[in-house]
């Protein structure tokens, strides 16, 4: 039988790692490399799907966690599935709920077998263990289903990283012994900020045929060197014909250096989350709506965009909005910053194609230049 | 020289004062009965001028007190006026901003000259005259200018109603002398719930050739029964060949027994605002999103609708987005709760042309019983 989810790798960039590919699910083909947009509680942050359709949303990834706690998988299951409940025909991404797990819930007790959670909502215990995920997962009826994970917190010391990657390796044979569903397992490679300890986790969960292998525990407080490395360096260990997802990756500058290191998949809460901050993401670089200066400016946030709103509306538009606490600005806002990392990736995919991507790449760091002092330069990933 | 807004009565309901007509301004022509979506600040709160489209309103009204306050008559002029700044091409109405004035400023000093206030938002102190709101409603662009009013708050005496009565005429005088701008100028009959005052006060206001006249001073908290009665009782005071416009109202009972008295264009906040506390208008009446029941309900708002919001979602999941207190509620509930009056509007329009106005009023009136014990029957309207 074959995977519901399955990769095929269309060309592989001559000048760095970068690999153009399609990945194809039970709700549609989408092209690679690609940024998911991040739908916590059954949407995305201010934008319907008629506005994901407009702006080419590909992906929508959703949470878990919060679903399980709120309807929870089996009112969802009744619904439907989060397709339909959601209204969004497109390929659905679901996280294993364990990052909540680990940093939302109120965690009660952690053995090999199962957590104990209280819900950050209302004090209510919970369990979570590789099979509540592979179920919550199933009801909801998601396409790309991830493997759960034991999170460990940056500082952790050697041990307890490496403990914590065995769990893993454990609970991903429990995932897939359990699962059943319409999606396909990724499986996730933890191991912190240690090679040796990346290596060894790589080598265990890539053992494991899977549809796809996720990069975790990264962007979670590291440098963004020291990101790099180990993204580069992990996903150099990954099988050549599957997808490789970074997960909860991150700035522009991000997104074209784990392209530039060979990641197929990206998602990240800030699109959505700056823009309800009043920070935009332009060709030019940042900016903040809430700027004086933007009180009297006729032009669109991005003269290079082509969403509905910088068709529509003009900087001072935007910044009365914002001012005046309007509720229309988190959906105008949202939809051109969501527009710009899509669009950044399809730049990034046509020119993968052209054989520019060395273009997009250094426009792109120019743009958003790496914000710490000493960080390596792109011919280092 | 022919007014920039102009009245066409197409029909005359032979069993009701209803009328069947048109009105076309300077961004197009809209069918009357109407109602207007009110568009405080410069934005439908939660709409977008593209579900503005999708639902077909008309017309949407724009508030002079809060757009001179912020972010200026004069700004918005510089950015194209209101038209563009909000990328709505339809017809505007702007009020004078004189009820704002009244009602939510720190009032100063009120003199014959000019109203000394406060901004509610800072402070800041400002004057308004008849001068000043057709300045900025012209710096606006409005299409439909309303004259500058007292308002008194009721229960006022009959000297202090009529005294505001006779300066609201001597302010409409100002308001004709200095307008200088795009649109056409509406009076506004006051006289609170006295009929001699709203008499004396039509027969001033009527006695200037206007494009269209408002019945001002009502819906500020009288029962249903003095609003209605006072609504027919003024309205039949109006010219024949003039649109008559009932500002701030009302409920779906309140439009179609103001059509039924004569009324041909109505506005009022409680689509978007009911929608913002979860209150939502079907063609069965009333329901709150937030009831237990409808969490597993998977069918949509009103079977009758065919809004986006309708078409597309079920009550289950627009319960789950309000209990998460999701962003895009608003704006799904908004979208529908607009579409209702909208549809509710064209099924009047409809009515009056096939000769079953009774029904549509009938069918609403049952729907949304009159609240207050004692409210008279429609044929005393």
């Amino acid at each position: 039988m074959s995977s519901p989810v399955s990769f095929e790798l269309l060309a592989q960039d001559p000048a760095s790692r970068a690999r153009r590919g399609r990945l194809h699910t039970p709700h549609g083909t989408v092209q690679t490399p690609m940024f998911m947009v991040v739908g916590t509680q059954g949407t995305v942050k201010g934008l319907a799907p008629d506005d994901l359709r407009a702006i080419r949303t590909q992906v929508v990834l959703g949470n878990t966690y919060h679903l399980m706690l709120r309807p929870g998988g089996a009112r969802v299951r009744e619904l439907g599935g989060l397709h339909r409940f959601m209204a969004w025909d497109g390929p659905i991404l679901t996280d294993s709920g364990g990052f909540q797990v680990f940093s939302l819930g109120d965690l009660r007790e952690i053995t090999e077998q199962a957590v104990i959670f209280r819900s950050h909502h209302d004090g209510s215990r919970h369990l979570m263990s590789p099979e509540v995920s592979m179920q919550v997962q199933a009801d909801l009826g998601s396409d790309i289903v991830m493997a759960f994970d034991e999170c460990v917190r940056l500082p952790a010391t050697g041990p307890e990283v490496q403990a914590a990657c065995e769990r893993t390796t454990r609970w991903l044979d429990r995932c897939v012994a359990s699962y059943r569903g319409p999606g396909s397992i990724f499986g996730i490679v933890q191991g912190g900020l240690d090679r040796e300890l990346r290596a060894a986790h790589a080598a265990q969960i890539t053992a494991r045929p899977l549809a796809g292998y996720a990069i975790g525990g990264l962007s979670v407080g590291e440098g963004k060197d020291d990101m790099h490395d180990i993204c580069a360096f992990t996903a150099a260990l990954l099988p050549h014909d599957r997808p490789r997802y970074l997960m909860g990756v991150g700035t522009p500058d991000d997104l074209v250096r784990g392209v530039s290191a060979g990641v197929d998949m990206f998602d990240c809460v800030m699109p959505t989350r700056n823009a309800r901050n009043g920070t935009l993401f332009t060709r030019a670089g940042r900016l903040s709506i809430k700027n004086a200066r933007y009180a009297t400016d006729p032009g669109p946030l991005d003269p290079a965009c082509a969403c509905y709103t910088c068709r529509t509306f003009s900087r001072a538009y935007l910044r009365h909005l914002y001012h005046a606490e309007e509720l229309l600005v988190h959906r105008l806002l949202s939809i051109h910053n969501v527009a710009y990392f899509l669009d950044l990736m399809t730049r990034v995919r046509d020119a993968l194609e052209a054989g520019t991507f060395t273009d997009v790449l250094q426009e792109t760091l120019t743009a958003y230049p790496p914000r710490e002092a000493g960080v390596r330069g792109v011919s280092s990933v």
